[in-house]
């Protein structure tokens, strides 16, 4: 039997996850290729001025580096559509709002995803607690070490992005 | 009379006034030189695009543009102290981070000001009207042309700061 020469393989394309808050912002980024995920890194951005200016420079000066070092094609992010509160709403926002800019260096394509879809797609359940989210993170990337929560939304937001654009790849394929 | 030579003048200080928002950002760059109040330019970010995303990335473009061109030391911006709602809040956020955010690079210091404080300053009332705020901007900066709502309020960020820190320089060498 010949091999499939002209069978098209997805590109390897390079996803970084982002759970942006004004103390602290979740990161993670990973790799797809042929659909396989693999995991490189992760973390949390713990800010530490005294004012958000400070903060939001932190968190942008931060996400710059990680772009320049990874040069993610996609950033997979949170959607937010219910808050709290407005005060804490404007907070999240100045907080996303830096970390979303210091990736378009790189000129990624963003994409959103609501908190339920990315339960859903790590967990199996919309309605899935953080310890649920971080043990299947940990089980699906085969991360034996300690990991953060923040940084364990990071990538369930990353892979729910690597899922979804699999689906759409299939879905593209079958069509 | 000799000439006072050892008299220390403040620096010259280039401000970037910035009013964001999510489809209109206002901008101003304003220049104080021995207490005296230049205009250098203002106007308008309209952005376009069909996602907030989008919209992000072209407030970023615009603003770190304007900073390269204008490289400023101070940038004042209206402080949100109350919110119609977390909805607004959360899009005005995120205008705000990616505005902030694109101002990094220059390293200038951030100051907020409640919007009352700016129409105190500008106008002298903390109660008075766009029209009013407008119609103050163009005359304590000699405009003559036409200038848009959002131009006029990040002139008059920009204005408050300068004045605030007049104040603040004459307290400081009076004590």
């Amino acid at each position: 039997m010949q091999p499939v020469r002209n069978r098209v393989l997805p590109p390897q394309v390079r996803i970084l996850g982002l759970d942006p808050g004004s103390l602290r912002t979740g990161y993670a980024v990973v790799e797809t290729n042929a659909g396989r995920i693999s995991y490189l890194v992760s973390g949390t951005i713990k800010t530490e001025g005294s004012s958000l200016a400070q903060r939001l420079q932190e968190i942008f000066l931060a996400v710059e580096r990680l772009t320049q070092d990874f040069r993610p094609d996609e950033v997979a992010i949170e959607g937010v559509f219910m808050h709290r509160n407005a005060d804490s709403a404007l907070k999240l926002g100045q907080a996303r709002g830096a970390a979303l800019s210091a990736t378009f260096a790189a000129r990624p394509r963003v994409y959103e995803y609501a908190p339920r879809a990315v339960k859903l797609a790590v967990v199996g359940t919309g309605s899935a607690q953080k310890e649920q989210v971080q043990l299947m993170v940990k089980k699906l990337l085969n991360i034996s070490g300690p990991l953060g929560a923040d940084a364990a939304d990071a990538l369930a937001i990353a892979l729910c992005h690597a899922h979804s654009r699999k689906v759409h790849s299939l879905i593209t394929a079958g069509g």
